[in-house]
């Protein structure tokens, strides 16, 4: 294990109604104004919205609205919100939506008390010193940005997808809800399925030895989410499903809980999000093609771990099998789940051909190798590439 | 699942060296006078002391002592404490050593901005509304008290052993340093095992149902402790395996982590709390006694719960057998670890007999029945505490 720093000072609001201790929050915060972020309107028509604005009244706040973040949320709409913010003397910033519209929420919180361009954070320019206080109302079980300081930003001027993550842009409260996730199209859950996953992945598959709790933890997520993600698809009102794999994708991407101490590797993220900021696809959908070919061209660095995780997570029973097809077995599980949700499998089921890799490849290593569990400089990205077309 | 609220608001630094951080730690909060808490001396034997006032020095803050705090800390005490800082000025508090003194600390944290006396907290006469800031360097994995908001003190003159919990006695910061536990005796590394043990019990063995995670999250910890209790014990300056304990330890019981949204039980430490009120024995060596005999008198009530302890903790094989077999294969497979480790099996083994059981079960329940699992009363407590002689 590897010596650490760990903080989290968000606190969560979990299970059905929480919504109504809302206002008590934006109180506690001592707010007056508050920017409400949301996304393309369903938070409208779900009702949601009304009962933001009763619980924003009733605290004696007044709210400005910055709606219609995208998904793969864009700068240009993070700047407009930090222009409002400034020009409106908000001092709350609260999402209500899922995690392009937490980290948009994310970046004008942490924009509005800085000088200069807020996209200087994303390309390592600035340091985040400060930001405005923030809480969110999720309405959608994925990304864990509920309970960390991560955000993901595209700047489609540069197409360019970019993270950063700040100890400042954590929320202060986030009011998890499983029946708001309830309405979510069948392929937005498996797309947070597929996201809750793929953290956990970036997490688990990790060089750091002797790490048997955080390895407990992060199996535990992955039994979770496999066993409840199959039956909330099955039955997208059922409460304990909803409930499962909300907790799960907040604990798979909490500031690094489940893998204190670990080194953790984002190379297939980073990847991912070089094909997401050329072609507008779901971050998701990326990572559900790309994950299994990672896997596979990178399993042998550290077979036990691959051993283990098709033991431990799929039941791959070892007896008379070598450690290489146990491993395989493990990934080409992983791959058939993928599959069996309804997650694409190719590029080129998302029309993605050969024409961009070259390009994809280099941005991904822009700032150098990249990968902690294996390091890839821009050959082995374009080799993942081509294993996914 | 149930409804929830979380947060855990405390920095832990984890690793060999940390102490060389505890400067920066008391900086950052902006500390001029230091209350140095610790026990009976040992940590000036191991040089702990030494390094801890270069950092204080190095950090410009001025050390007050309070040295002494027993096991079993008490209430006497944590008011010569409350005394001292108020007399000097102190602007921070910082616990150096084991949950005792981690406990002492956070009673004199909270006792000093309070009017009245600190022993109303426990009797539940007063309400903790803030307290001084606290900082910790941890020398023993055991009780958790690193990052939770928890104390429990002892009033000899009542023969009285209490508990409270606050949001406000959350340490800010605590250093994680597993080199610490080194020279930690072997009966007390015993006891933190079973203490460390214990607390996930409290919160495993529940009547909430769906929560895969949580238990999946308890029953890595229970895993991690009781393989690298052994190796620890074997090899005391194992490095891996102390680090596993600490970190077990400090997850087992930090704010519900482990359990959000499940309902705990807690009898047992109520039980065991009254045991060490009367005899002054290590709160452990209690636990290591009763928690076997209150799990068979209980484990009907949920034998699902009890049966997946024994298959997926002690891997009990349940193929031929009953559900009740397998629970008490599992009852059995802890009773035979605490005794395989050291720690003591029956109350006559610390010369505890029948005479006070009828005071200790009137004492548990004075507040009501206990236990959350199944509600013990008066009677249930006897029940408990004879099985256990």
């Amino acid at each position: 294990m590897n010596a650490f720093s760990f903080v989290n000072p968000t606190r969560i609001l979990f299970g059905e109604g929480m919504v109504d201790k809302l206002g008590e929050q934006v109180q506690a915060q001592g707010a007056r104004t508050v920017l409400l972020v949301y996304g393309g309107g369903s938070i409208k028509k779900s009702g949601l919205y009304d009962r933001v604005l009763t619980q924003l009244e009733q605290a004696g706040a007044r709210a400005v609205e910055l709606p219609g973040v995208e998904p793969n949320p864009r700068v240009t709409t993070v700047r407009k919100g930090i222009e409002l913010a400034r020009a409106e003397g908000v001092d709350l910033i609260l999402a209500v939506g899922g995690g392009s519209v937490l980290d948009a929420a994310k970046a004008v919180a942490v924009g509005v008390p800085y000088e200069g361009d807020v996209w200087d954070f994303m390309m390592r320019k600035a340091e985040i010193k400060s930001a405005l206080p923030l809480g969110t109302v999720l309405t959608l079980s994925a990304t864990g940005s509920e309970m960390n300081g991560n955000s993901v930003i595209t700047n489609w001027e540069e197409n360019l997808k970019k993270s950063f993550g700040s100890i400042h842009a954590y929320p202060k409260f986030s009011i998890l809800d499983p029946t708001l996730t309830y309405s979510v199209p069948r392929d937005q859950t498996v797309n947070g399925i597929v996201d809750t996953m793929s953290h956990v992945f970036e997490q688990y598959f990790s060089p750091t030895q002797d790490t048997p709790l955080q390895e407990r933890f992060c199996e535990g997520v992955l039994q979770t989410v496999i066993e409840n993600g199959e039956k909330a698809l099955a039955k997208p009102d059922d409460y304990t499903s909803r409930a499962n794999l909300m907790l799960s994708s907040t604990f798979a991407l909490n500031g690094g809980l489940i893998s204190v101490g670990m080194q953790n590797d984002w190379a297939t993220h980073m990847i991912e999000h070089e094909v997401s900021a050329i072609y507008d696809i779901a971050h998701a959908a990326g990572l559900a093609i790309l994950f299994p070919n990672w896997m596979k061209y990178v399993y042998s660095e550290r077979i036990d771990r691959f051993v283990q995780y098709a033991v431990r997570v799929w039941n791959v029973d070892p007896s008379g099998k070598s450690d290489e097809e146990v491993a395989l077995a493990g990934i080409q599980a992983t791959r058939d789940y993928f599959t069996r949700i309804g997650a694409p499998a190719r590029l080129a089921d998302l029309g993605i051909g050969e024409k961009d890799i070259d390009r994809m490849a280099k941005e991904t290593v822009r700032f150098g190798p990249v990968g902690g569990f294996k390091q890839l400089n821009e050959e082995d990205v374009k080799a993942i590439l081509r294993l996914s077309l």
